[in-house]
């Protein structure tokens, strides 16, 4: 029987379905940045011990909560380890398969449209500059990487939002191979090339 | 008082505002494309000649619908009229110049949020390529302006998204000068650089 009041108490077979829940609930209200696996546990109403059980980082429980079966930090990981040289290119191949595979897709698809929700902005604002986007730049070692990401950043929105959220029909109608060679040089640019004033 | 009965009957001083709420209802379950002017007198209970008393054309009547206070035909007329040198400058200082002000932003920001929910997708498919994007392809007399316009919108889609939905901070810190060097010359190469095959 499901337990629903909110004392502390052990783990069941629902408590981590549980924490995902309050998890969601904190990070859609406050940001990734504002909320704590402390506040996250209260909400629960559990021990913060079970969360830390459950969940080796905010950040793995971040993920979870999103149903994102890709996690981006794995999967950027060859990106960041090659180095800037072609980073652009490698970037979007990442995008283009995670984007192109129906499983990853469908929860990414609720993320974005959630993130253009008022209260949505902060947490991708938190998340994507927070968890994706900062450490891809600095991995890369790149100067000025929150600048350099934001711009990067700016460019694959547009892709994603045009290709899989409004499926516009030229956008739709290129194959991948004409996506990266459309698009790779700006990325690679933003990465490493000269940067105004 | 007003006039609630669905029959066909004059103008009345609400007679413009019905319209404006039939096409707004149309527009949103059909797109721009499937929409006739016809079937908005129907909605609204009017004779299709008052439509046309008032609205000159459909595209008319979708931007007077959208309550968009900047007609992007006539914003963009300068980008257009002064052919591809520069366009890439010019089509950004328009779009900074519209999303900078807030009296334009604010109904764009509820357009692009609706344009979001997936039966929102074919309104600005429509709207956004076959009103905005097309004719500046068309009148620019570029190569491939359809393919050279998606590489525009993408990244246009991606500023927008970034600065002005999300609120990235590193983006909302950028100037307007900022934004202009980092981006013209990525604009200015979707437009008249090399396309690959």
């Amino acid at each position: 029987v499901r337990q629903t009041a909110r004392g502390r108490r052990p783990g069941t077979p629902d408590t981590r379905e549980e924490i995902l829940a309050a998890a969601r609930e904190l990070f859609a209200a406050s940001g990734f940045g504002a909320t704590s696996m402390r506040s996250i546990a209260a909400q629960a109403g559990v021990d913060p011990s079970l969360v830390h059980h459950y969940f080796d980082s905010k950040a793995d429980l971040f993920f979870a909560a999103l149903q994102v079966r890709v996690d981006p930090r794995v999967a950027l990981r060859p990106v960041v380890e090659a180095g800037p040289d072609g980073a652009g290119e490698r970037l979007l191949r990442v995008l283009l398969a995670v984007w192109g595979d129906e499983t990853s897709r469908t929860p990414l698809l609720g993320l974005v449209r959630g993130a253009l929700e008022p209260d949505g902005a902060t947490l991708v604002r938190d998340a994507l500059f927070g968890l994706v986007l900062g450490p891809v730049g600095q991995g890369l070692g790149i100067d000025q990487p929150e600048r350099r990401m934001t711009l990067v950043a700016s460019q694959l929105a547009g892709i994603i939002l045009l290709r899989y959220v409004v499926e516009a029909p030229p956008m739709v109608a290129m194959t991948d191979e004409q996506i990266l060679a459309s698009y790779a040089p700006t990325i690679q640019r933003y990465l490493t090339g000269p940067l105004p004033d």
